[in-house]
């Protein structure tokens, strides 16, 4: 399951059942999962003296796809799925079940709680602090320089369960509150309050976002979105939320 | 014409002249026209569930430039043009002369029209329709979900010789009319009517797309383009529109 | 240092020490500088007919990321730095010390000072024209159409020292001053006085830079950002600034 045409470092770890595309590197400090996939064209480990001496570590059941680019020095969770193409340097720790979509990069020295969905094309700077059950959208930068350049850096924060709409900057130190919506194309300079929507240049809150409805003729409210988009968590997850939002599948 | 570090699998069936660069990876089910040349470091065909055993047909007479993903399941005319980093997935439907830019990533469910042009860095969600003729500068975003997350996908509609300038983000279930101009970084949050100009977030209709003057002291309408602009397409295509435009060349 | 299976054209000239990487392609008409480092999977070198037969030269001490494609036909200077996937096309001439972020293309035709920072997934159209010290950040689009598709070509101009921030747009043909600094997701639709902040979709000048205050409680003017910011240049840049400025270190 490695093919020959990889290079394998004889010093990484390799667990049970993991498989190496054509043409991968693998670098020396790599400690990867069981059962998790490599495709073609990627470097795993690549070195660089910012990680200090610490390994990458990948976790089990993961599929990282062709040509991306994993740094020496970072921890991601159980579950990981890429697209292409992604870049996650060094002093990344990503909880489990993280999905990062083709093009994104992650600059580093960014945490990254659970459950997170990445889309395409995703910058995030350096500093940045992510918490569970994200969303981020296709094209969304989130910024760290107040003043550039400067040697000030102020990561954005963004909530468990906040939701970003595609091509959205969001400037540096801004924390997006639990359960946020930010609108496409937003550039969001000021702090977002939980559970609401911010729009515009620069974003202002325009509403609740429970006062948005579902496109699909239902009726009900877009968010929170827990309460009807399920695809992708487990069921012990899915119940938790039918637990805490007060309701029965019917 | 198959360099020897490429990976072809003996099931894909290749046209006469087919050239295929080092450390390409070529799928099983690939069907590749007559004359058509594919950079380094591709992988074409790459395999897919939700191809459903659909091979990857590209036409003949194409290039695609190095370090490009097609996965399995799409169908793409002859004659198409990418530049380096493309990646193209599963059901995407294109028609003849095709350009992809550099790092563009269509996310397949797609139909999209003959002569199409795409520069770098375009996202094209699920279910896009777009026509022929259709012009797309760098940077645009097709969305698809209109509540993140949902489970609704409205693809945008971008009729034919429409074009969408640099940054622009098209919000899901748009139709933009035929003839239409899409300002530069405009967020489009309705419908554009045939042969006018939106630009802003949201965008507003700011005017009939005949009013702007070509930047090259002419004094002559910038749209619709193809009376002015004919680099690219064939002698026939030319005198077509030559006819419909009801004009002779002096 | 050259990878056994890197594939390194015989006429290709490579200086003292020049290091390649597996799986990298070094084409024919290329010219690389001692001590310069070049990562795997890459394509230096990448041919073309709008090259005209010049080669692809590149500078001493130079560091080329992973999956990068330099065209044959640019000059690029000394100390050269780049991310991962940069792509360089034709006649592009750049001076000494430029950093190029992971995915940034530069579609050729362009010249570029000394000194310049380009971060993360920037796009220069061709016949733009950039000065010493210039900042461009993540996602900055520098367009060349003014009325897409046309065959005018109109490049932007970037002045020394200018800071352009993540997310803008640059119009074709206009020239941002010395020492500018544009906000974050502007769209630029006309000339930047220098020294002056311009912000908004259109852009519009919102006062002098000086008056913006550094995040770091200093107190301190962020701009000219020469005042402060000095990591990466040379001790005799940072003499010289200092004498400009007319200030000591303290």
């Amino acid at each position: 399951m490695i093919h020959p045409t990889a290079i394998v470092s004889s010093k990484a770890q390799l667990g049970r059942n993991v498989s190496v595309g054509p043409f991968t590197v693998i670098y020396d400090d790599v400690i990867i999962g069981d059962e998790t996939l490599i495709d073609g064209h990627c470097e795993i480990g690549y070195p660089t003296a910012l990680a200090q001496g610490m390994p990458l570590t990948l976790g089990s059941k993961s599929l990282i796809r062709s040509h991306s680019i994993f740094y020496q020095g970072s921890t991601l969770g159980d579950g990981l799925v890429t697209g292409h193409r992604v870049t996650v340097r060094e002093r990344t720790q990503a909880g489990i079940n993280f999905q990062i979509g083709t093009s994104t990069e992650i600059q580093g020295d960014t945490t990254i709680g659970d459950h997170v969905r990445f889309q395409s094309n995703i910058f995030v700077g350096k500093n940045t602090r992510i918490g569970s059950f994200v969303w981020v959208l296709p094209y969304v930068v989130l910024t760290n320089d107040p003043t550039p350049p400067s040697n000030v850096l102020l990561g954005c924060v963004i909530r468990d369960y906040a939701s970003i709409s595609a091509a959205v900057t969001v400037l540096p130190g801004v924390v997006i509150g639990e359960h946020a919506l930010v609108a496409a194309q937003a550039c969001v300079t000021k702090d977002v309050p939980p559970r609401m929507v911010v729009a515009g240049i620069p974003a202002k809150v325009i509403g609740p976002a429970n006062d948005i409805k579902l496109r699909d003729g239902s009726g009900r409210s877009a968010y929170p979105w827990n309460r009807h988009f399920t695809r992708g968590y487990s069921e012990l997850i899915v119940q938790e939320w039918q637990k805490e939002n007060g309701y029965q599948n019917t």
